[in-house]
């Protein structure tokens, strides 16, 4: 693919001819009954709104111009009431070839992989309990498949770390605060807690379906995160001879409880130290990220950010200044 | 194990010879200062409180007068306001294997067991589904252990069916109404929908204790018997060269959703028909069960039973009577 | 009427001549400043979005064209992304009486009015109970109007069963999983059950408005159909001399208590084995019939139907193959 | 029945010898294995606790000693840790005729009974609405029985004007308040508000049991005191030739939604004005009673009653003093 | 400013030349790429929408027509659909100073602010408690920066008396019912529950924005009305020499329960009689004042209002006919 | 007071003679009819009932054996059951010069006080905003009766930390776990998290009563820590000239939001970076600390403590072995 500007960087009056991510299409009649094109493009900076007023400037099927298919367009920008729009000329279905390197089409962690999958590299192997380190080997070193959904995944479709990459900056995230709460209260097990922080959302990477717009499964809509990362601990457990029966129940409630409570999916409560904790902190991880992303990205006026749905809230987004 | 007779026959100034299960223990002082023992005894026909007034009337060890024990006491009958109670002048520990058949000792179902389990083979028998079948066979039928379990578990702990073999009686009920459905709904996959209903408790066998009193096993409390049930599943059905993952995310959905919300502890919501309908007919069998059993062992004057903390009323006692 | 195709059947390019009814009817401003028409229209097989551009072609008085009711139209087909539309060349208000039968445009049950009937009036001829049955004559058969009702409304605004004939149909279903259950739960009364099953939701003949578009009436919204069915026992009753108060009560308790739970309307939950069971299988019946609805008629792709209000969730769609 | 003291006036030492009502009756066995009986024995003025130690004391059958029965008793009082208690001598069980007034057993409002029915008969007379004034002539002054029970009835088993004629007080309270606010937001219908006031317990008269002890009937738990009203409202306007279908369905919405929430058992929610208003004036009446009540009856020492499980809460005692 | 009509007063074809204030802004985009300006402007008598097909026909700088701005704009009257709408010529920002008196173009109260005063005023100089009084008037009469406040605030940003001086009229309305009710409930300390009253929502004044458009100051979304109440009640005490700590105690108890439930922001339920009548009425007189607007204002034709978010239910319009 | 051996040191047969605090005093009455005294006694180390069977060894007032009076006690310690009790001899009152250090009959922190206070002072000195550190140091340093109140006060009444200076040390361990979250999430400002840590519970120190046993004090019940803690901020904050308002706010919106939602007493959520930390980490260690208590201080066999009230649950016991 040939180099193309960011979507974030075009100004009024640019021209714009290259491949973008089509995340919605909408064929609609205006009201003097003539079709026009409505489109959302993205690239991994940021999307924008699109229009063809004339749908004969579509070049080949017009079908193939559908949610989650690449375009090649070309067009140029506007900017009515303060909101960036791209009218265009042309329009064209791209095979995915064409396009190269999907990364540059999808939001993506911030924090660079290699340090990400080091981080998690290290920690595996600094395990000092040699059956909770032997089955988190098993699972994010040993199978290949597994790890590198680890580290595409987003961490959620809508909540919270909603990008490639989101799931293992979570859960690094996680770690390290868990780290420092092992420092404090230190009756906790760390390696215990260490096995349950990189387990806890392993499931979603079957959970959620994230090649081109973020979703869920329909294994992820009909069992849910938990039960395959149950599953796979079983799984993993059932080829390590001798696992202690116990350890394998410790480890599992970890992850069954890690929602908090029955209303939130966990079919279990956190009935141990190193449970509750994990439960703590992958909450407040979540809800933190949710919530400092919200401040930054609100470009608008004003002391508040929108409402969240997340959090049910706005959020206040002067920052008092830090005083060193 | 001499014949002796059933608690539920005594009357006031018999004479009580024989072995019985403690389920309470306790050693009180009286006003007075002085020590005195007051247990309460079971058979599988009913149980009474008993007290033993001189402490020095145990033979042995003090320690083995314990919960879950048996014991071998003599003693009298006595009515006092309506109640039974067993004044004792003998108590000794027994050894399990002098009492004989646990059997007369425990709440039993009525059913014969015999009968239960031919009508559990005849149904995985009769199932025209191979995947399906294999999978309950696998279960049921090839794994002993399992099998001699799911015959003797109770159903719950203090919620419904609670006496041996209370399981599978429920088990049973539920798939009787359930072919009933089916043969209303004729849109329902019936060979799925017995597959859930022979599956949804089965976890029970682990997720309780029943040797002596019913209680949670670690596990249990751990990680819950719909989780056990999942991990089960999923290990038969990797002994199952080429099943269908489709259908073992179906039958994974119908076990994983039968408590129909969330905040019962299901960690989805039943999302296929086959899923709703053994979500309404287990619970649906489990309430009428306890109301039934409420109404039939009420044995107190009024229209009324006591309040039942299963389903948090009162029943009414009085019945219609039906006319052919 | 004459002849005229079903909305279902045309396609693109088919010119359309008849009667519709308004479902929808908005008269709006284009950018431009002209005015036009979008209207929902519908026949009993279904709706489609239809345009008005030039509000002249209107025949008569333009306040006519408004909510329920009947237009004759003249227009054409065009499908655009996917959904079809009428363009429309003339639009006037028709009277009831040029429409000729009502049931072509509205939903109406797919099973056969008389056979429900009958199957309704067998029902009732056979039960046992002299005194119930003399009621359920009283109410059912011996009360045209009422009769007449109970056969043509819906089962509900929008929940399950929303069509004509809906009420009589769902009653029916419950009624045939009833008799089921009383062959499976030998203890259940009945005759009580039919009661409580043929009555449990006749209240909604006078709830809901299904004349045209459905609705709530005034007394609908003011007190419910419960108190409703309340009041028409009530007032049967007073026309049977010496009606047993206690069989009163057992068939006012079914009725009042279906709804299962306070916060669902019922001002007491079920203390009968009879109540619990109508409660249960009522329930079943509406949400069953709203999942199998719901995937049989959504044809959009992908696995899952759009979400459920009703069920507050989406549904599977592929149905486990069915083997014999 | 010859004079005898009130109990709340009885002092250490004292001896009492007369009629009781028995709310509480227990055999009990002591340590000793000695029998004893104890008692909870009440007049209108309170109650107390009893003890006799030795049964061959009760003269006549001891199984008349129960529950709800009048006794006589001779015996003495001991103060214990500030509780007063009854030391008995002598037990027998006394036949109704002996006992006489049965008033001076039960608390009883404090407001003349006279007083109450002349208000609540002037009240009656003074509405302007005649329809209105018909139906509650119909229901309050002509229905002799149910005038009675409505003059006698507490207004509720425990949580507010737990005592005789408590549900013609809180009637009346209720409808003072409601006078004065028709006062204030003159936009209330004030007749129909009175209707809602007067109609909206009137159903506890047969919901509730008070004989002897304050209980439910058997039809007050199998449909509640609110259908009961909408059948007797129901009723009586059958008996009023041409009394308005509108009319009817404002005094049943009053009547079915004064709980304010279908939780607390209103089938509808409040829908008129005149309906908020009654919900909210019996609410704030009984909850102030019950804060009043314990407040003033708390002998305790401390700022604080006892946890009130009708407000679930305590309540603050000292009162700031008025200055006029 | 010029005399100018008002809105509500507007019928078609009127030429309307003069200020309104505009409550929302948009600029659009027509389907041929054109962009107008949608607006709703309003004046106190009620709102309209308004569009200006021509963006050349703004005077002066376009970004200063903008949200809470007034705008001077020309147009005509046309009516669509049973909408009225205004179709502009000219748009210009005015300035505040151009305008005059604000209350022309903010909804508000019917009550006369100065009879209401002068009741405000009047019930403070009438309080026998000494220190109550001198709290009142510290807060009410001598700080005229919140006495304007209270004079001016809305009560509400959404819920009920939405208008300018909706505060005052609000909380001497809840005063009358309080008078009213200390006449009937005696034991009512009169002073007290009049200091709650008036105190109550007193921080709504700082909660809420009301200059133009009304919404939440930051200082309300960060501790909201009940906080900023204690703070200022603990500042006038705190002036007051020797002022009760009990009574201080009391005061605030009163303002911080006044909500009646944690759920609803109040950090204590009310635990005093006076504490619970204040919330009774003050909920009361708010949904009241809701459900009395709702009936008054809604022109739709049928008898039901539209969904009112506030109550979550519709309200029935037809008033019985009042009697006198 | 002279030395005297913990309680908990004590073992069958030995003679205690020296001063214990009543917690509980009940005078009560045998079978028989003879009086005794039931009491439990405690000091620092535990708790034991205390039985004296004869009235007459009470030496001086009976009435001054009361709940929170200290006592001069002999007797000799006895095992049933497991548990160990005191038979007494002799009881009287003691006055509180007597018994000298009070604490060592209040179970008090395990850490040294000095150590914490220089951990807090530290802390305080340490903050760079000069505007947070002012505002701590008048509250935690300036106002002795505060600081003096701050390191004795129990966190709660039983909920965590249930010990004397057990509120500062929970503060003082969501401090470290707080300046640990700062370490990871950097955007966060440490400062303004730890002036929300420092003051989020200083309201518990008049909230709650501790100078003998643990409960609310009539302002705790009346106003809630939450509200005192506000005043007291406010009362600071006037006393720094020129306080930053948003500063203000941002610190009371902390201590406000704190419990995180509105049903468990904080009138706000939080909506700040800062609040939502505080709130989680508080939360956190008040259940890690029940969690690790009721682990530790179960004596009981099996693998469960008893079912926890605080948190709802059991806890699971046994420990999994750290590995180094």
């Amino acid at each position: 693919m040939a180099e193309q500007p960011e979507l974030r960087s075009l100004k009024e009056g640019d021209v714009f001819n290259g491949f973008l991510l089509a995340q919605e299409v909408a064929f609609k009649t205006s009201a003097k009954g003539s079709e026009y094109l409505e489109l959302k493009l993205a690239d991994a900076s940021g999307e924008l709104k699109a229009f063809l007023w004339d749908l004969r400037a579509i070049e080949g099927d017009m079908d193939q111009v559908a949610v989650d298919a690449f375009l090649k367009v070309k067009g140029q920008i506007s900017v009515y009431n303060g909101r960036t729009q791209l009218r265009l000329d042309k329009v064209r279905h791209a095979q995915d070839q064409e396009v190269g390197d999907f990364s540059r089409f999808f939001p993506t962690s911030q924090r660079p992989l290699a340090e990400m999958v080091q981080e998690l590299d290290a920690t595996i192997a600094g395990i000092g309990d040699p059956w909770i380190r032997r089955l988190l080997e098993l699972m994010f070193v040993e199978e290949p498949l597994l790890r590198e959904a680890f580290c595409k995944a987003p961490a959620a479709k809508s909540l919270h770390h909603v990008y490639l990459g989101g799931l293992l900056e979570h859960t690094l995230s996680v770690l390290d605060m868990a780290e420092r709460a092992c420092g404090h209260y230190q009756d906790l097990n760390r390696d215990l807690v260490v096995a349950g922080v990189l387990l806890h959302d392993v499931g979603k990477t079957a959970e959620l379906t994230y090649v081109r717009s973020f979703g869920y499964s329909d294994a992820g809509n009909l069992i849910g995160h938990i039960s395959m990362e149950a599953d796979w601990i079983n799984r993993a457990v059932g080829r390590i001879p001798d696992f202690p029966e116990e350890l394998r129940l410790l480890v599992l409630h970890i992850v069954l409880s890690h929602h908090g409570r029955l209303e939130f999916g966990s079919p279990v409560v956190p009935k141990t130290p190193e449970a509750l904790l994990v439960h703590y902190l992958d909450d407040l991880d979540g809800k933190l990220e949710a919530m400092f992303r919200g401040i930054r990205e609100d470009a608008g006026q004003g002391a508040w950010t929108p409402f969240s749905r997340t959090l049910e809230r706005m959020f206040y987004k002067p920052r008092w200044p830090k005083i060193p």
